[in-house]
């Protein structure tokens, strides 16, 4: 008979929001363990732009008095409840940014599980249980197997991490608006987001064009596999691409892009999304945007976990991988947070176990 | 040998938004005739929202020192040119809000000639050869033949005329977005568009749901063809309709509406349309509406000749017609103008010639 899954967890987390930098370790409990959990101990963990919008109250006040944040979690398999059928002991697995859905309703059974109205985010979220969900800069996890995935051998761990939020978030959208050979894809911002868009929408087999208001994104957005590089502070820089984008997936945290510009690069119906979620509205938004090509603004949340396992295995396949700033201890994230917070992060940091 | 077209037709049109009521009756000159140009002398014309917007500045500064408004036309064929296949001296027919296109480009040759980058507007809109573009609020109108369309003998001049632009801007994006049996679409706003709109969908054999702040659209709604009734104002509106709308169609020309309780109602990747154009930009848009089901938000400009054609036809099929307000001569322009900008007409005027 095997031994129970732990109870608790450990981890860095912030009680306030004014305060977003002043971590401290705190003692958790998990949720109540159900025959189709999985429990890990978690190795590394990615430092996402949901973290800093959360933290700092960018997104509305905190759920609890303290937050443990991180959704780009990799670890080994502890427990596994008696229903568990994907997983095994010792197997590197990992946790994205959901960790509960209904399992019930069509959206769960139609591959959405990612818009159940029920889902449960993986931190400053509670369960159904009262239990609140704390994220991964921690000891330890436990989420149903549905929101656990299989890391391929040929992804190391702290590549793999950052893609279960940062490259679900952009595959997910590319896959689902038909990216793919003979279309036209446009990029914009180049973060820790749109780095791994750019990748994965040339994987794809799309021709892939990069719009950035940065000069300095350019060398980089070359090597990630752009065909084409524009500088939205150019002037008139959408003028050469009227009509000639079959898609935008805009990953910009801004709460001005030049939407007027973008959207009217696209062909006739044609999609943005947004993935970009700033904490403030989009000023200038107007329907006269869109009606000289019946465009669309869309945004979308993560991905299901059949994009998760087309997106490792497209990514174990083709070589795509996070390009890290740095990989530091857990016990540095405030260092991690505020090179996010002031966009000096390229592209990503993933914290290191350091606990216990 | 047929004697020319004229040069020349006479309006009621204004000089200053500030004062919009002004009409002055004067002469102005029409667009070159060519070999595919159709001349017809006008029967009548309704009057549309965007005829307010444009006379009273809201969507920006006049084209010219007078603008002679109307583009919802219906009159008959006093010349064709040698080039003109369909029309002959004599028929009835009618123009839209659109009368020129380039018809070379993909989106001229693929029934997107709405949405040609060339298009000249029924008025406000300088012509390729300088002549400033005006409408029907007066005595004659010139255009491509494209722009140009036949009238089924089934449908009375003063039901045509509201359709050609009111009609034609709800029932392309209804027919573009998959409108018919075993759909759910919700329609927002019953003004002159939205009656049109719930009419339209109806017809093209969808279950069809009306969103009004007004509780005194509610029997017009049912009598218009609503399978139901939801008033907006009402708390939590929205939550029985949870993932229950295939596609949305607003026709609310409002700065404010309830985006987030109104794309909470679509299912995964559904469609919310504006055909409203408001004056001032939405203020509460945010990316963060659409990413609980990956929703979208669009806007789209009247429609094509062949979606005109396909309207007519339905429309002599199943009876659907505009409900008049009233029909008054065209010199009383500036009492319609004054009943739509201030919300009371129900729901479209049609002016009748009054001039030579």
């Amino acid at each position: 008979m095997s031994s129970g899954p732990a109870t608790h967890g450990k981890g860095y987390g912030i009680s306030d929001t004014k305060n977003y930098q002043d971590f401290t370790i705190k003692e958790f409990k998990l949720k109540t363990p159900e025959p189709s959990d999985v429990t890990l101990s978690i190795e590394c963990c990615g430092v996402c732009g949901s973290d800093v919008h959360t933290i700092t109250g960018g997104w509305g006040p905190l759920s609890d008095d303290w937050i443990c944040p991180g959704h780009e979690i990799v670890g080994k398999v502890t427990h596994v409840g008696d229903a568990v059928t994907e997983f095994k002991v010792g197997q590197r697995v990992g946790v994205g940014a959901q960790v509960f859905a209904c399992l019930k309703c069509d959206r769960c059974k139609n591959d959405n599980e990612n818009y159940c109205p029920e889902q449960v985010d993986t931190y400053n979220s509670p369960y159904p249980d009262g239990v609140m969900a704390q994220g991964g800069y921690s000891t330890v996890i436990r989420a149903n197997e549905r929101f656990v995935f299989a890391i391929p051998d040929a992804i190391k761990s702290e590549d793999a991490a950052p893609m279960l939020c940062a490259g679900l978030t952009v595959f997910s959208p590319l896959v689902r608006n038909g990216t793919g050979p003979g279309k036209t894809v446009g990029i914009v911002g180049v973060g820790g987001l749109g780095h791994f868009a750019v990748q994965f929408a040339k994987a794809l087999g799309a021709k892939v064009i990069v719009f950035s208001h940065s000069a300095n994104k350019k060398d980089d957005s070359f090597k990630l596999g752009a065909n084409e590089f524009v500088l939205t502070s150019d002037k008139e820089f959408e003028k050469p691409y009227f009509d000639k984008l079959d898609f935008i997936l805009s990953a910009a945290d801004a709460a001005k892009i030049p939407l007027k510009e973008l959207l009217s690069m696209l062909k006739i119906g044609g999609k943005l999304v947004s993935v970009g979620l700033p904490d403030e509205p989009w000023s200038d938004m107007s329907p006269s945007l869109m009606n000289p090509n019946a465009s669309c603004i869309s945004s979308t949340h993560i991905g299901s976990k059949k994009e998760v396992n087309a997106m490792l295995k497209l990514a174990a396949e083709k070589g795509v991988k996070p390009i890290l700033h740095d990989i530091i201890p857990m016990s540095k994230a405030a260092e991690a947070i505020e090179s996010v917070k002031t966009n000096k992060v390229r592209y990503r940091y993933v914290l290191k176990q350091d606990l216990e």
